[in-house]
Parts: structure tokens; sequence; C-alpha cells
């Protein structure tokens, strides 16, 4: 954990694993393949772009949600999993700041959850449908021992407009939307049994249902604010560190300047870290994206008020530092979520 | 098993789950919505097909291969597994008459498969890739215990040139292509531990990496030689259920005249019966199609030289009946592959 630490390195199994799939399968996109017909960005980002007309692009990504993985059957609602895994795909169309539009749903369960589990489950994904404005147009099903969800979605933007991972330029600001932690709080409260008291349920909402901020992503997109930009799926840290790497830069940011889940007093025997959770954390689905210094005013300007926050800066040097109290400074490993390490 | 027996009732569970979803969640295509912005065609065929330019249309289905349903790990190849998924969903597109472009592969896996077995996985996958002429542009990996391989297929079309299942008429000749019930026959030589053995090797293979039908497909829709299509993937009798069902007709097929499998003698020991494994087993990926009796000749001139076979004729009585040597009449049930029947 020196400063030599660098962003490359951060790249976590589940981005090599794709990496490796990609070198031995004819595809776009990755390893400097050349646009490929309709295709303007293949693999590496948070969706792929397909050429549709001189009015509007496909913007097209894929997520899957896993019981025992994503989240347990004993621990949370149909209607949860049905919304969060819908809610998780399309984050990837807020992330690059384009409008959701279809899904294709693959769902495999088992022969006795296909009966009132379902129903609830499709309560809760239409719900996500409705104020996502998402229609469903495809589907396929399985039987399964545990429950699989795997959503493609196909959103649109206008030409040239989507946001990628790889804009951010040395100087850029960097911010987040909204508060980070959140998810990772309520997924805590869900782990240690402490899901059903009454007081604490409104801590389980942003890790029950996620919401997205879909139209900061549209206005950053279509004025053209952001440089680069991407949800926060995994955790800042390891999201910060995939969007400097797709960049080919560095950054600094203050631990000061994050905006923080608060832990409720009621919680403070827990003994959680505001800071840990705020940068390793995962699913809270806000926004991380970077702005040129002289278009931060713009950020103001933006019709509905959703809170952004600017938390550090973009730098040349290819490594992430933390900023502690404007004193301490450390490398920031990516410690983000990561199906394939064991914690 | 009366000559009562109506297509409609032949919807198996997969089906039915789809069109419990489809009724909760907003949707475009069942229960007679209506076409919906971009997409002119939604739930209830083998894809979806959304607008794209006056030239093209983008055709999109998705599809899932798990282990313990569709492949098991002890007798089944990763190479085969890699191959067999991809061929799997874009023969959803042949079904079309679609030429695939580009896929998603959402891919959840343990970690002790993330070596040497997820290289052979990738060069199976990479093998059907480059004979289906397909390349990855997107992709999500997660780890579970159990190998989950889901996949979005986006083909194009000429606009109003996709076969759907819903334009079959009284009157006209059904037809399929090769031979059914070589995937079964396959299934079975694995099933019953006979995989090993040198000189079955070749029985394995349209049950291992199956052979899409694509250039037919194509040459029957951009010639609009055929008035209904879909592939044959849960076995005929299901299959074809659903093609009268989605064209509110029913249809004659006659057992004599059905392509079959030809079952070696050397294993004639194992009691198979080839009218049912081509009747009732799924996995050939062969096209059913159907055609008016005035465009049957121009089947014949179709360039590559693939077997197609007319086995009966289109009726207006919803009712599916198979002809047994010309004389006994029975209705015919779908006993093709459902998930969720037990048998």
């Amino acid at each position: 954990m020196s400063a030599e630490y660098k962003p490359e390195e951060a790249e976590n199994m589940e981005d090599t694993l794709i990496d490796r799939l990609a070198r031995r399968i004819p595809s776009v996109g990755r390893l400097g393949t050349p646009p490929h017909g309709a295709v303007r960005l293949g693999i590496g980002d948070d969706a792929a772009i397909l050429r549709r007309s001189s009015k509007a692009e496909w913007v097209v990504s894929c997520d899957s949600s896993l019981e025992g993985v994503h989240f347990r059957h004993d621990s949370h609602p149909p209607e949860s999993i049905g919304y969060k895994s819908l809610a998780r795909a399309v984050s990837d169309l807020a992330a690059m700041g384009a409008r959701p539009r279809y899904f294709l749903l693959a769902l495999a369960l088992p022969a006795v959850r296909t009966g009132r589990w379902l129903d609830r489950f499709a309560s809760g994904m239409a719900k996500a449908a409705r104020e996502l404005n998402i229609l469903l147009i495809g589907g396929d099903t399985s039987k399964t021992r545990n429950v699989m969800i795997s959503i493609t979605v196909l959103g649109e933007v206008a030409p040239g407009r989507a946001i990628t991972r790889s804009g951010a330029r040395p100087g850029d600001l960097i911010y987040v939307s909204g508060q980070l932690g959140g998810a990772q709080l309520g997924l805590k409260l869900i782990l240690r049994g402490l899901a059903h008291r009454r007081s604490l349920r409104r801590f389980l909402q942003p890790h029950l249902y996620p919401k997205l901020r879909l139209a900061l992503g549209q206005s950053l997109a279509t004025r053209r604010i952001a440089t680069a930009m991407m949800d926060i799926s995994d955790g800042l840290s390891t999201d910060l560190a995939r969007l400097c790497n797709a960049s080919g830069v560095g950054a600094r940011i203050w631990s000061a300047k994050i905006p923080k889940v608060k832990i409720p007093a009621v919680l403070a025997h827990l003994d959680l870290n505001a800071l840990k959770l705020a940068l390793h954390g995962g699913e809270d689905y806000g926004l991380l994206f970077t702005v040129r210094p002289k278009s931060a005013k713009l950020l103001r300007r933006l019709p509905p008020k959703i809170p952004t926050t600017c938390i550090g800066k973009i730098t040349r040097q290819k490594q992430i530092v933390l900023f502690r109290d404007d004193t301490a400074e450390t490398a920031l490993p990516s410690r983000g979520w990561d199906p394939f390490r064991d914690r």
C-alpha cells in the first residue's frame, strides 16, 4: 500500500476474466480493436454503443443478479430482487447518459418459486420498469436450484453524446452524486440480522431499492458537461481506479469531501466506519464523473436538484492518492466489490 | 390424447411464465399491446425486432445455458459448452432469417473454473463466433457454484423481411431442415455412459456442436419464401404447436415423411425409437417453416444445398394431427423439452 500503487494494478479479477474472454473470442472494443460496422464502442466500458440513425445511437449492456451472490433468499424480499436486478442493469445506461428504452430478461428459478414468489418478483420489477421508463421486449426462463437473473438493457442517446470512462484529463474535477455508503450500511444491517427492526427499515432502502440518477446522467451527456462518467456499482475505490485506468490518468481525492452516509446513533455500537463504507461499499449506483474546471459552474444550473459533490482532481501521475484531513496522504487501493476475491 | 387436443393447450410452463411476467411488467408484444417506438415485434416470438434505419432492422434475443440443466460438468467438454451456448442463442436469429452481428455474454462460474476450464470454454465459443460470424461486444462475469451462461444476440435483417411464427395460413406446406432427433440421440449416449466409445463419437456431434441453418433462414427471409418460421429447439411436437398457436391454425403431419435420425446397428440394443426422437427430441436447431404451395418450387432453387423436407400441411382446425403409415390418425401432444416438467 505504498505510493507506488498504480491504478493499472487495480483491475480486479472480474475485469481480468472479461479481458481473457475478449482475447480469445472475436470481439470489438478491447485491445485496440478498431470499431466494427455499427459498433462505435465495444467491451470495456459500462455499455457498448451501436450506431442507429443520424438522430440516435443504441447503448447496450448486460448484468446478472444471482442468489447467494447478490441477494439471499432468506433475507431479501422478492419485490426487492425484481426491482434491484433491473435497476442494477439500467444503471449502466445512466452511467453513459443514455435514456432507458427496452430490456430482455433471462430468468432461471426453482419450480417452487414459480407461484407467489414470482408474482412478487414481477411486481418489484414492474415498479422499477415504470420508474425507469423501460419496457420488457423479450425473455427466456429456465429451471434451476438458485434464482438467476440476467438482464440486457437497451437505451438511446444522441449520436456522439454518450459519456465513456475514458475522457478524463489531468486537471478535471472529480464529482460524485448523492451519498456514498448507504447501500453497504443497509446490507450490513441485513447481514447482522437487524432487518426486521421497524426503526431501522429506512436504512435498508438504499440497499433494497437503489435510486438511479438518470436525469443527472442525461443532463451531463446532452449538455456535454462531463468528460468521463461511470456508475459506482462496486465501490468508489474500485470504480475510480477503473475510470482512471480507462482514461490513462490518476487522481487525488480528499476524504473530508466525500459525501458519506450518516450512521445513526442507534447503530453506534456496530462500530461502522462511514469513510470505509463510502470508499469501498458498492451498490450505491450513484454517478462518478469528471468535469473541466471551467464547466463546473454549469452543474449548478442543472434542472432537477440532485446533489453533486466535488471530491478531488484528476492528475497526470497514474496513481490514486487519498488525502486524510488535508494532511496525511496514502495510496488508495481498490477494496470495492470483486466477486472473485474472498473477503 | 384425443382428437380434442388443441395446440393452445400445448403451451408449456416456460411459455406460461413468460406470459405471467409480461402481464405484470410493462412490456411490448404480448396480449395485443400495440407496437411501441422502435419496437416492431416484442415478446412471444423467437426474437424482438427493433427499427434501425430504412435499410435494416435489429433482431434481438436472449438465451441461457445452465449447468445441471442444459449441460453437466462431468460429461460435457468446456469447448462444447462454449460453442453450444452461443449457437443456441444465435439459433433464434436464424429462426427469423436474420444475419448474426453482435453478442453480449453474462457468465457466472466458480473460482476453480477460471483457469484452464475458462480457456477451453472460450476457445469453443470463439469457434462458434467465427463460424456464425458474430462478435462479442460486452460482458459481465460473476462467481457462482454452478456455471451459468446468458447470451444476448443482435442480428440484422432487411426491413419487414424477418419471418415470425405467426404467418402460417391453412393450406401452407410444413417443412423442416436437416434430420430430426440427432441431438437427442447424442444426449442419450452421454446419459447412458457411452460417450467415451470412439466408434460412437460422431453421433455425439449434433448434441455437442449443433450446426445452424443460417444461410437457409436468410434465403427464406430475403426471398420471402417462408410464411412462418422458427427453430426447433425444444422438439418438433412442442415447437410446431407454438407455431400453430401463434398463427391461429392447426396442422397435419405424416410420420413417414419426417426426416428421422438413423439409429446405427451398434445401438440396436438400446431400444431407441427414431420417430420419438424426431418428434420430441429437442436441440437439433433445424428450421421449421411453412410455404405457400405455389412457392414450394422455389425451395429447389436455393443456392446452398440444404436438405428440406415437407412433412405436412397447415389446417384451419386448431389441432395437430399425426398420421402414422398414412392410415392411423392421432392427436400429437407436445412432448418436447419443458424445463418445468419432470420427465
